[in-house]
């Protein structure tokens, strides 16, 4: 998989460098996760196969699952017609989400107007990443 | 549809009050596009049932399909574990990128390293919107 520095310079990031991209399942479409890449983390996408963020809170680079196992291999890579977002769809190695969920959106808009958990942990945290 | 105001405050939004949010076709999970919304229009997008939008480029409230008619009928809202990104699933009406496309990534990155158009039109922009 390649990237030129062109294709790379056309894209639209953001006043801190960023674009957002959504990480969907290759096979199901579901959306699995929303994160921030910079040109860097974009090229380290393309060049591994495996999907690299910039993260914002930590303000360091990482790779998914670089402490879970839970890589993300890189199936195909879109953008919008702003050219303002990338599309990721990967198959995913066990779960997208830190909190053990398959994908991060794990909670739904109920009848109630609350937020309510509609999905099963499919691995425990706290045995993945150590009790703090 | 209803949301709290206790669950509208609960989201994390952006410096500029902005929450992204995913639009994904409820059938198919196929992305269809990104926007942004803050916490009116996403008020807004319960209360009426179709998806609003805060237009960061044109600084203004915008319904999906107010121009074309291409609406999306909310089918569920979702938010992720750091409650800072929505993805809304939705029945959308025609198409949803204003090019005339049924998602806004019909764009791929291809093996020269370059993106290249993979999906068809489904309308002509000039008949929907009106030549400049």
């Amino acid at each position: 998989m390649k990237i030129t520095q062109e294709t790379l310079d056309s894209l639209k990031y953001d006043a801190s460098g960023l674009i957002p991209a959504v990480v969907a399942d290759a096979e199901t479409n579901e959306v699995l996760m929303v994160a921030y890449m910079n040109k860097d983390s974009l090229a380290d996408t393309v060049r591994t196969g495996k999907t690299h963020f910039w993260s914002r809170s930590r303000q360091k680079y990482w790779m998914k699952g670089e402490s879970s196992g839970h890589t993300q291999e890189v199936k195909g890579i879109y953008t919008d017609c702003d050219m303002d977002t990338l599309v990721i769809k990967v198959a995913q190695k066990g779960a997208a989400c830190h909190n053990g969920y398959r994908s991060c959106f794990y909670r739904k808009l109920n009848d109630a107007g609350e937020f309510e958990v509609v999905d099963e942990r499919i691995f425990d945290p706290d045995e993945v990443y150590g009790k703090k």
